[in-house]
């Protein structure tokens, strides 16, 4: 094979919210590649497990089963005149073993299919990816539970449409964080568990090539149909087995609820990280100062302005979270591939999950180090709240209120009040304290405790403790095999 | 109230998917109004079994919260004022209990929010919706469970990227089909046993409101922060059960998971539906002929061409799998919604989420029509099966030589003789059979019986049968209480 | 025709950005039906005009195509039986024309198919909806001139990445929301031109049913080929005029250049508009509080927070432009029509359309209040541009110590400085003062006056000049013929 | 610098429509940094002309800009610190320049800020693709033109809802694609014309920084307010012409009106591409076998099946179209950028971009190949014209029984009779030939004659011979500076 030009590298130029992460490194065309010649090699010695294929075979098969010996771009060129990667590798893997061992050329790929080859390996790169990310999720998870717990007490302005709306917590924030993270977590986990297995389908779903080089192999014992269901479920279990993925329930190279499956694990994924970037933005504009990015040497620096230091971990995440829900859709629109595979709707998969799989990874990587350094600056949530004079409880003196003087009437004076207190710059509690109707029914004393935006705050605290005690790692253990090579 | 203009009905004039569906009825204005006022009232119930509203105010409000008796226009065009339509159904609300009882006035919406309410409204019209959904992807499933042992062993031409690939079943593809359906249902299942909550965040997610009123309400006994907790669990708990929705784990005013999930289990509904009408119509395309849709008089006609019958359930099907998608990524979108509500973002939810409910809803219901009536031709299957003269068990062929002649040598022998079969309209076993190579080792009679197309379905038998094992019916109970009205 | 069930209003109760406003009326399932009744009659009078249709027949069709004589829910339903609602309706205006004048109803959709008069309806609603767009995009981009020059010289903070970065004017960002305003309407302007135009193609776009009828009406002069291109070319002509609309260029059954044109025009002004609601967001903040919207009686009220005035304008215009992109790109993927009339992909366009025009119509509407009305504080802008004090002009300092000093150490000392009055609270102009290297070459009046932000807004003053030197009215002249009715 | 890891290559290996395409080189992390550097030194120079940068120093720095003496993984991951490249590259070219000449070190990226540097890149790199994507267009175009003319009057059967409707012309349907093809080359040209502009907005979009070492580097004549705008407005002359694109018409950091006009084009051309590719997968279906895509040695060899030759060059089109638009709009809803530079809304465009580019100009190279090669099959269009057994003129037929038996009647007869024609297998002239109302109106061979499908293809020869006075190549001359290297 000849390389007719050489592909540049990609070094995540355009994309820094990936570059250096894990996930970047796993989801690379040389994983790719390497991940298409494990399924290969998997699948060669499953099928001598159960004796379609002798054994040294399969382990010469799985020797030369390394991506370094192969040339890249001749495969990716090469697969413009097949619409798929695994022809052309399939071909010159064959090529390799034969030179190592001729009688063993003739095991590659026996019974196979392209689409068994590269989803088999899709699903070896998903799930090494998945594991990464909830390695950072659980870790987000952590960090989160600490702030939460710190700050359970910690008032703050909650904010709707804009405005400063009534008291929170800061607490109650960090732990609302941690618990769509630990949702996405669970979800992530779910597809691991389940959703992420091999494909053994053969030419179209039949899976007659295994079955036929399996009758060949056993030329004394012809299978009987009821044999084949046999032969195509033990060899599911092994290629399963060696793989370190799921079984396959049915083939499914038509059918793609996997894909969709995790497809809608990362799009909640990124949408969970999203929401803290979008949060702490808001947080951090010059003008709130609540909150700030960890201090890096050297981070944020601006190329115009020598006083910033810009939010970049929050821009990075927010970049991928704009990102990867269209991808998904993309995966997910895919589920109408026609026929039993389809022309191009399949083939709009690859690079859809690559980018959504590394989008999502990095993101995770950059919201873990967001969350575990995140300054909290408890004085200016202080000081913000007071920026209405007392008006963001305005919904408590009018319920206080509306039990002399009726729901209405009471809403309607604190809409008048407040708008005075706007116009006139005057405390809310002095306007209050003004008018006949409000000081017939509270003394001064006891509406300045209740105009205390720290101790309206609701049912915060207790919501922190019953959320803290969602566990950050899941009950569940671990499934044995491990998909990373 | 007066109405500035009537508005004209929502015929489904331009989405006959749905018109005329009960997921339609289920979701139009009218029933959102209604969903918001049983919202409402189940509010006022839940506040009144915990001792925190008179049972009486609770009964008359329960009483008023009648969709009939609002403008429907004059509330929406209100929502223009307020950005959300609860405000001035409050107010309206508010009126009527009033005219009925004025002491009851002040408890309507009593320490609630805008959020709470239309989000718990849009919780129980999405139940709603969702258990219309399970019932027609049950029938679906049921239906092609029938098309798929009928048709276990009835063999057809396996297409890939539009060319016969090597042969399969009917029943295979009705059984895989089947398949999505199920993995749909159980999706919008798991969503509807636990995804689908009701709202109880009050201004801003704290409680606050609902807390200090129930605090207003037993004067005597000031609630400590504990009290706090328990109150508000107590008040999820009673609100859940006179809605018929599942609690809340913790509020969700911009924690948006819940929307999410049922997103994901839409898009994947009408991507499983959509792979079926795309199947169908390759199937029913004027060459193959494989299938019909059901006959109903009339159904079909077209305004030009007299002698058409167009398949028009499919094509209504795949209407809504293109549009679907990107509804639910609009939603999945929406969680990045920054602070404790979003200026925007989730307004932006709402006509999304209506619009991807009636579509699914009418997709399933007309995918239900479909199954159950579709005409399938074997005859027809058996004629196209034969049109490349057995090129399509070209794989088996090669596997069958490949154990004399190479692997390598095979494959490109037969590439060779089904290009020639091409070529010269000849039959691919009489090219076989002149190629002494191929005469050497397989008789003529051992040739004919491997060039027949039914006998190469692999193990598709045998997979019909055990994805025939997967019930139909979930294992899990329904729960107790009926979200329905 | 009988009305199975009556369907409910479509209020808006979900879409209050479009509830009210005139786009909703004009496309609303009323308005569509009687734009598709336009067409036919159309199609019916530029036949006459031909000599194809008697004139007192395409009179009587005129007189009868009123949408109130037709049963709108009725025509819903049967187009679940046709795929589209122009076979039914077809079926009915024969019927009420055969009722007025039985010769005339042989000539109701003479020669032309379902498609034809759908798409041609899909553009006379297209281009009201158009006309309305650009009416409020003019009047958002007049109020913007306004705003523009009114602030020319008003200094406010610049912010990047969410922080101050160097001075700005409140002019310069006016006048750029008004550049995005009018490429708006520029391109919904080209559209309005050139692109809407009739559909003319006949059962599959090679027009032989008009032709068929035309040769049948001219019965002593068979058309020869040439002629049907002459008749083709006339009649799309007659068409164009009768409709107001373009003629087309060529049939565009699935050739959808129009509606992917369309959609990038609405997309785009959606982005516009929705660019102006985040930024506006960004600044009416309470803790920012430098814009307001415009104050209307009751607008902005919370059902729960008496003090709050919420920014219903900016919220429901973002609302839509997070919505739009979504539709726009349903009908842009729609494009992948198969064959001369695809079953589904063209279907799926309608309601995707429909309301892509209606938020964006909507959103116009709102946008043009929000202008005009916008409540501008300068005084909260000079407030803010001191928050950092002075490090907003580190810029500036750099650059002149740059000529001294080096650019990077220039830039190395501004950093640490700027770091120094973060950390210790002093103003920049003291740190720098302290600093030897900088009293070097700047003396203490020079750094006052360099560190004044009104007096480093570069080129705002001279680029607001320029751009509001773009008319706000185009310079093309409107076309004769008025799409409207 | 030192670089942490080694990227893996950028081989095309899941996106083979792009690989070894010119659009891919020209997109690349490597063309990215060196268009980055072009803009770098570009600015430099058109500073020089000014007189504000000594021209010696602009040499060095255009000699030093040269993307071989950078490390690309290093400034990739120094993004993550910046949150964009240019930051580490300014830097790295600073001292790259330093070591050449040192005085000349203090006039790189003078004034500028990154986004004037990436923006700027970003549009040439654009430039470069959408002129590599007008070549591949307009070839394509010419061989859809000889197409079209070979086949001006080869009929074929129309299909709408997948099934037979009435006669065309494969001419009609290859000048229709050609249309299309025109379409997105007009508006490809149309955004290389007058989109494509330099950005040059300093830190936020005022151009202070421009404006202050300019007035440095003129300290003798302090620059008033009116020089402010001309020199902005000679720097923005100069810039562009320096880099061969346009003079930005307004500083555009947060005023995305250029990225959504290039996605709509964008989107555009690959739904061109898409729809000719679905229609020749539709028609190469083994059933239908009208066309056949172009031969190639080993091209659409099966991993599995020796006997097809897969449709690769539709296959990876249609793989490409399904994904752009989804990135489109990613790029359109990226207008809604908050502020003068939004915190990831920016970022997230570009990896968009590049992916869109690429996709686009490697479906356009992949598009011109297949229409160059396209085989026809004419008989077996004429075959499969009589699959219906003349059903698909029926139109005709109705057309011409109305004017005597009115058409509601006539349509009626020929619904029946098409179906007792389809039931029974008789041909419908037979079967209409029985009918004592037809034979009373139409002669046995005036019968036949109208049964012909050859003789019943309208308009299409004229059609075709309109649309192919539209010329290949535009009239507008190009533009005078290349913006390529």
């Amino acid at each position: 094979m000849t390389t007719p030009a050489q592909p540049g590298p990609d070094a995540g130029l355009l994309s820094p919210i990936r570059a250096g992460t894990p996930a970047e490194a796993a989801v690379d065309d040389r994983a790719w590649l390497q991940a298409m010649l494990d399924a290969e090699a998997a699948l060669a010695r499953a099928q001598a497990s159960l004796g379609t294929v002798p054994p040294a075979a399969a382990a010469t098969i799985t020797e030369t089963a390394r991506a370094e010996l192969f040339d890249l771009r001749a495969l990716a060129l090469a697969a413009r005149e097949a619409a798929n990667p695994v022809v052309a590798l399939v071909r010159e893997l064959t090529r390799l073993v034969a030179r190592a061992e001729p009688t063993a050329a003739a095991y590659v790929h026996r019974g196979s299919t392209s689409q068994d080859v590269f989803d088999t390996a899709a699903m070896l790169v998903s799930a090494r990816v998945a594991r990464l990310l909830l390695t950072d999720l659980r870790r987000t998870a952590a960090a989160l539970y600490t702030l939460a717990a710190d700050h359970r007490d910690t008032p703050m302005a909650a904010r709707t449409l804009t405005l400063h709306a009534v008291p929170t917590t800061f607490g109650l924030k960090a732990a609302g964080w941690r618990d769509l993270v630990l949702d996405a977590a669970d979800r992530v986990e779910r597809v691991l568990e389940s959703g992420l297995c091999v494909s053994l389908g053969g030419a179209a779903g039949t899976a007659a090539g295994y079955l036929e080089y399996a009758a060949i192999a056993a030329a004394d014992r012809a299978p009987t149909r009821a044999d084949h269901g046999t032969y195509l479920s033990d060899l599911n279990t092994a290629f399963a087995a060696e793989t370190g993925l799921a079984p396959q329930r049915t083939p499914w190279h038509s059918l793609r609820t996997p894909i969709a499956d995790l497809a809608a694990a990362f799009a909640l994924t990124t949408g969970a990280l999203g929401k803290i970037a979008v949060d702490v933005q808001s947080m951090l504009r010059t003008e709130v100062g609540e909150v700030g990015e960890p201090a890096a040497a050297g981070r944020g620096r601006s190329s115009a302005m020598p006083h910033k230091r810009n939010p970049v971990l929050t821009t990075l995440i927010r970049s991928a979270a704009l990102q990867v829900p269209l991808l998904t859709t993309g995966l997910t629109q895919c589920m109408l591939a026609e026929d039993e595979r389809s022309a191009g709707v399949w083939h709009a998969e690859w690079q859809l999950l690559r980018e959504c799989l590394r989008l999502t990874g990095g993101a995770a990587h950059t919201a873990a180090e967001l969350t575990e350094g995140l300054l909290v600056n408890p004085e200016r949530m202080r000081t913000n709240l007071k920026l209405t004079g007392s008006q963001l409880v305005s919904e408590r003196i009018a319920a206080v209120l509306a039990s002399g003087l009726g729901r209405t009437r009471a809403q309607d004076l604190l809409a008048e009040t407040s708008s005075t207190a706007r116009r006139t710059g005057r405390p809310l509690a002095a306007v209050l304290a003004d008018i006949p109707a409000v000081a017939a029914h509270l003394g001064s004393e006891e509406l300045s405790a209740l105009l205390d935006p720290a101790g309206y705050t609701g049912a915060a605290g207790t919501l922190v403790d019953r959320m803290l005690e969602r566990p950050t790692e899941p009950d569940v253990q671990p499934r044995p095999h491990d998909p990373g090579r």
